[in-house]
């Protein structure tokens, strides 16, 4: 399916004038508005190519119709996202279930789309079917040698694939841990796992990075060899000056801080890459912003303080991913409602007046330090952000646009009712 | 200290045109802005006594300056802060911290303020002194029935203070747990607190309320005996129609749903108050709306969604207050940001299209309730909620007034730099 | 595969002198040991027919081998577990996972194996192969009626399977919730779910119980429908007497004290079964006793306390069953530890003097109670546990005597090494 | 009060013959018991001063009565506790609480009970009175530098008190942090606090340790500076050497794998000392043991397993201390209960198969693996930990000799029942 240009421009004419009236009105809250909408208009969000198909839980699977049968119609799906919203302009494959046939195709068909490759991520979490050993005990840990290298070569695999495709990096998340008191010892799990990266990392590209995501639990229920920022960035330490660490929102023990983790590992100059979605009770995978928007913003602040203190481009020196399962709500609106809620967050956060801040907090005044974070929270940026998709080709309302111009309902019509996408 | 009207009147001139500008923009997303200002209007939230001054943790307290150092100076707080944002017409006793010389005297005071007496609380969770029994092991739970009667009479001289003040509702919160496995029968515990309980709930006037607060821990580690929702409801059931459960905003285990319980104690016809602050660990008892502002926005919408079903009002059918505990900002300050959150999360639960919602709901369509529910939240409020204070005879901005007035200098040089005006 | 009496005679007669010293040396420590040992060997704890296969997490899952391919072999399976322990003689069948086709020949087969039939399970939790109706958005709680019409039907169906195979009770374990804010109403789904269940439980025979089991989270990530023991209680109470709570150990909110509700809601009259598993994070399903084996113990000090005082039997008046999900251990050996587990907690809280307790408490003598459960703890009942299993013709150890008969290589040689035996 | 030797040996007498048939009978079960006694009677835990009087909430204080009213006092009920236990002498400070005038004498005092000086405490989360600047928005995390520099002179202080007095060691714990959003730049906190931190550990003696203590929450409630081992770690690596990382086992966000952090730190060779106390909430500081023994006994699993891989010695090469809050039980009595707790996770973590273990976790046996650490922990090692205790000359039962010596109502006698022990 293809969304023509004059569809979008035939939608945006309908409520440009509402839009403009309500941009127009926002202008006196925000200083240097030029400058905000172009930093919006720089951000990319990468789409991971599981995303785009019905996600599952361990009890059910409730499938949606139209998903994807192919990495062509993954990049199909995300290139109709971008066109819709102009901030999703970047792909994250997964290996072995986005393996390219021809690397060379896929990535014309990926620029005709205007999408870049964003991270690669292996996969030694599941047994693939023919593979010589499991990982039921583990991948990188395990206590048998020949499994670590099965699962060292499996991540140099990804590279080399994603040397093709023109990816610049691999994020390696590990399930690896135990469910049992007893099962494992943790320091030689931590000493095997370093090996094994160091393994991967020896083959790593100069201009590459690898970003080592951590998680609390789950599927392993009693520890995870990479449990939390703590064990990551001890790993990413150890490897060397292209290992980071990644943070997914919904990777950590009830209550966590995690902008003063952000914080924190941007001061080491340790962050690497972000997965968002958002979680009440584990790593529930839910739509960003669905359920803790304010953290959302809190988390965008610290980024943006921390970035800027680092001179590091908000658009291209940390790895922007979403990374939620999609469970009842159709791929595509969630990801539409995923990435505006990430533009809404970032775009407060760059209207936090950070001078006004520094000298709050200069004076420990703690009222006017809340007060400052909220103003910005509380301002209604959606006129801002919609101006930046505006100006950058996009529709006003993406949503909206998906259900008038019935997207899902011509691809059921193309691919069928019952379409299967993802590996899990 | 004294805020004259004409003092606001001139803070007001200074901004009133930006703020007619920004609330003229607001009107075109609104309904009906007369009804939702009416309601804003009404609203009203007590004031505990025990707020008014620097609040401690078990490790210290920090205590500012300017303290009321009687409850008439509470009262004098309270009517400074009402002043201001005209939402705050109520005060929450506690005895024995606020025990009236005059019953009279005070209600005259209070009534000069436009202040009214809403819950009174008892205190079973402290030893006083001369008292002859201790509550080390709990109050109404006590294994000794001699104990257990203090507690009752405690109560009921609460109940007798409340009717010469008009106040018409006793908050019963009891710490009464155990910290070790062993230490508690919990069936006993239990018939015991609800035979206590029976002999407050015999003294009650006809028209008063009983508010059963439950919490799920501290100060005892181990077990509470109103533990949670449901320990408490089935008290206020066995104990008859006049008794209600009472929730305080931090006294859940982690990642509580706290909008369900709302609304399912709504649907028994079973909630009685609201205990307003924010948490992100446990009774932190922080400013409502600093950490969770989209929960309480939640909460609030499911309020007026089971109010209205019923046919309640807003404004008088549930007891209202703020529980928080102000460690380290100005106590009156800290309260005009409690009260502004609040209001601004009632005015933004008001703008939900319940229609639509409904419509959504009906037709599963979860990206579209997310969407509506996040419309309302996201829309800035600030400006609605000035009007109503403006319309109401308060400021434009509360907080700017109290600084800009100097109420905290002219407190600290009325009653002195070291004043106690907390019982902790 | 069948395992001999006589071969575990001679698996016993290896290791008697060792048990017999041990025992001995306990008997000192156990005040009226035959009354102990009576009860333990009266007590049975049902296994689910889906624990008998490996289980699953939502990413992957790692089969063994030998695991039963029809229901015949799945009571096989507990055959062969209750030849060893005696303490496994009952099921708990899944439907449709486990419809019988001849109900007669199965319970023939049960009664060979002198296996009894627990509690009936039903499944709203997934769509199976040519169902009208999606359960994606719910079940009982569903806004369609003819949604909600196929689950109770369905729950009726599983009943009338229940009344041919002997079973006297269901248990309703419905995933109902929500992901999102704004996708359900809280009441209408309550009384959605409440209308549904009513009309299943008017189809109870008289001498049936149906188990309204709660739990806080997963799927659904947002709300669930019957979300905490004071819903399910809510449910129990508006149904009528022959409805009850049953409680799982996984289903609950971050440090919850288990036991307290179990004493509240056997004060109540109103607890009907028990799901025994153990975790660490959520619904971890892990073996019982492998994480919190105190907790367990607290939890059947409380059931016997709360049990003897309404004069329950421990062996008939409650659901006892299994309920873990066995991804990384033989499932056959994690049920061997489970029921171990379990009975070394009866056993410890059989010893509790709980005249001694009871005295400890009416002084508030927090020191002797932890001192009195701790000692009941802190002993090594593994002989005593031992001793029942001698006495009722099992296994002095049945692990070990599981990998002496080289019981799964057995199954494996029968089955094959892979095979699929539960619905997930 | 002074306990005389005569009378323990007839306290003993009367239980002697008890005791040497149940030691005999666990002897079947340990190999090496030599070895074993011998590491018992080596292990001796330190005792804060301020453990010893009643520990208070942030609601209230139920004194009891005869507690220490001065350090000599202090150290006189260590050393009624370590003639008892055997296993508790060594005291450890707290400054200003405990500033010896004379640390001569004091030495001597200590020298005469067998007791010695382990780590030394700094408080810089009080002000003090005629302190200059004030804690309340931090200590060595303060955004103004001459409040950073008092709480760096408070802790060279410490130290030198500490020099004076033998002591090794001092332990930082601070409970900087913030309480709301926006009120401190994480990033500049962390740099100051490690600047500060910086100041202090240039003046340590070279054969001096510091410990860097970390938190989670509370005192403040929204970040700590200090906040969890990976900040912690990052300290102690940038400050150097002799810097380490403590742990207190209720300093942890809910289900944190406490066992895993102590077992990296270790790997890390940055484990310092431990604080012991139990929790089921937060910083509950529950007698240690009493809610989760099995965790205590895998962390004493996982600090042996650690030590030995690193020929640390047990006894000298961590800090052992107790640090909890005796709300609700005689202090002395708390601290009977938590040294015999402590003995008895160590003791059975000592019988741990660690050959089994190792060979198990090879073969990915994880079902042996729970079993062999089960079996030590099931294992009843009461007797093993009396039998040291009466080698070394204290008590085979020190609460019942406790109680027997009516040592509290002697020091009632001497001291009366309002004593006030501790600064909190």
């Amino acid at each position: 399916m293809n969304v023509e240009k004059y569809k979008i421009e035939e939608l945006n004419e309908v409520t440009i004038k509402v839009h403009q009236r309500k941009f127009t009105a926002l202008l006196d809250e925000i200083r240097d508005v030029d400058s905000v909408l172009k930093k919006l208009l720089d951000f990319n969000i990468a789409i991971p190519s599981w995303a785009l198909g019905t996600g599952r839980t361990r009890f059910a699977r409730f499938a949606g119709g139209g998903e994807p049968r192919s990495l062509e119609e993954k990049i199909e799906d995300i290139g109709l996202l971008h066109k819709l919203n102009q901030s999703s302009g970047a792909i994250s494959l997964h290996i072995p279930w986005d393996i390219p046939k021809s690397p060379n195709d896929i990535r014309s068909l990926a620029a005709m789309h205007g999408i870049r490759f964003d991270a690669m991520n292996s996969n030694t979490f599941q047994d693939q079917p023919g593979q010589k050993h499991s990982y039921k005990f583990g991948s990188m840990q395990h206590v048998q040698s020949e499994v670590r290298k099965q699962a060292v070569d499996h991540n140099i695999d990804v590279i080399n694939y994603g040397i093709e495709l023109g990816s610049k990096s691999i994020t390696v998340w590990l399930s690896d841990g135990s469910c049992f008191p007893g099962q494992l010892n943790f320091r030689r799990a931590f000493e095997n796992t370093l090996e094994s990266l160091s393994e991967v990392y020896k083959h790593l590209p100069s201009d590459w990075k690898m970003f080592v995501e951590y998680k609390a639990f789950e599927p392993n229920f009693y520890s995870t060899t990479v449990g939390d920022w703590g064990q990551s960035l001890l790993y990413a330490s150890k490897l060397g000056e292209k290992a980071y660490t990644l943070v997914d929102l919904g990777h950590h023990l009830p209550n966590a801080n995690i902008e003063q983790i952000v914080a924190l590992l941007l001061m080491e100059g340790k962050l690497g890459g972000f997965h968002f979605n958002d979680s009440k009770y584990g790593d529930d995978d839910l739509t960003v912003g669905s359920v803790k928007p304010y953290q959302l913003f809190l988390i965008f602040n610290e980024l943006i303080d921390g970035m800027d203190a680092r001179g590091m481009s908000h658009s291209t020196d940390l790895g922007w991913m979403i990374d939620a399962s999609h469970n009842v709500k159709d791929p595509l609106e969630d990801l539409i409602q995923s990435v505006e809620a990430i533009m809404i967050a970032y775009a407060q956060a760059l209207l936090v007046d950070r001078e006004q801040l520094r000298k709050a907090q200069e004076q420990n005044d703690t009222v006017m330090g809340q007060e400052i974070l909220q103003k910005a929270f509380r301002t209604d940026v959606r006129p801002l952000v919609a101006e930046a998709r505006l100006l950058s080709g996009g529709t006003l309302n993406p949503l909206q646009a998906f259900r008038t111009l019935k997207i899902r309902e011509n691809l059921i019509k193309e691919r069928g009712l019952k379409t299967i996408s993802t590996g899990l």
